[in-house]
């Protein structure tokens, strides 16, 4: 499933003439908001609500060929891994059927006040399952 | 007529919780670029043909309200000022009828081999102007 | 006085081989932040005591002459205005001595629990006063 | 050997009140940067000069504990593969003693005309060896 599509902007692009690869990053993220939002686990609501954080402990990518100014980019993350406290994800960045990047992120979850590892509720595991098709 | 809608992303904010200011320039060339793309000048092809640069020589914002992770912007643009050699443009930011921001770009036109300034095209000129209306 | 210096990075560059527009305002936020550290009002701090917010609420920029990757800048600030409610800032970048970019900022000081309008700090106008000398 | 120092700012961190991951590449390119331009190799030079490209075909990053705005971060970078046509980098982010991230860049070799593979110049790979020391 799409959850994401940008085109490549001006200030993605480098003086190489490509996207920056960083910047994958950025939308590999937008994408990850976008499914956390549609699976009923928006990460501003998260955010706020400041009974559990989802961050980052690892992530990659890689690089197929270069997307370039004006690309058009579709996103679809899949479901890798789901644990008790952590997950992961794997995104493949598309320009028409050629995926030209794939990226993962591992999530693990914390108590945000302390930043001690917990246990992913019941009910995200099920939203997230649903997503693993 | 709106050009762009973005929602507030994660990597918009900063540790005040808040939309970091630069990024509303960013948010502003996004709507520049999707602009540009329906009048019939997209950015990128006037980058890779080299007949033709229309680089900021000036910009400013106005924050009357800080953005949320999570708002949902509409961005209005409207032609301010065209003349032989240069344009300006007017961006409005909206979450829902309340202007939360305003920016502004002044775009002159140069030939990209010399950094020289060259009249706007007449075709240009045409397109903007029947942005105007 | 130099308040920070920095090297043009690839990152800050796009697809027409001279610095992205936006990231002037990132780079001159850093010289802000390196200003008020060194007059001890680091911005980290302020963010974290919540007892006072110094959002921006306008910015502007005049670009000169294109930054290119490698470009080595200088970033001078002088202090413009200084109001009981308010301060303005105004940058200069600099490539040796000459002048290829400006900048301008509007900060208010608030109430970062409430998002209202507060006086300045004395200390924090006398710091700023020692600075314009 | 540290190659890089960096302060992390008020715009490398978001709402959740950390280092928004995917600035971590962006300092881990600044010290790459800095690390090319030492041993005589300056990326600004490279992509100017059009003989070779050194473009990302992998990159991953892990992440020990959080970054906060104000964190001084020293990035040192070692050699870790370094074979005809591709070479690859760690970086290590520490804060004084600590280290609280890695990360590790793949290049290859590219003609930027073409973006076809090419071996690596003789004289970068002694370059590059020397660091390895």
């Amino acid at each position: 499933m799409i959850e994401h599509h940008f085109r490549v902007a001006l200030h993605d692009t480098d003086a190489a003439g490509v996207l920056f690869f960083a910047h994958l990053f950025r939308h590999a993220h937008d994408a990850y908001e976008a499914m956390m939002a549609r699976i009923g686990w928006p990460v501003d609501g998260l955010i706020r609500g400041r009974q559990i954080g989802l961050p980052l402990v690892h992530v990659e990518a890689d690089f197929r060929r270069p997307l370039r100014h004006g690309d058009q980019v579709d996103v679809v993350i899949a479901l890798k891994e789901l644990g008790e406290r952590r997950f992961s994800l794997t995104y493949g960045f598309f320009i028409g059927d050629q995926e030209v990047a794939t990226a993962l992120s591992v999530h693990v979850a914390i108590d945000p006040r302390t930043g001690k590892s917990q246990a992913l509720p019941t009910s995200l595991i099920s939203a997230l399952s649903a997503r693993s098709g």
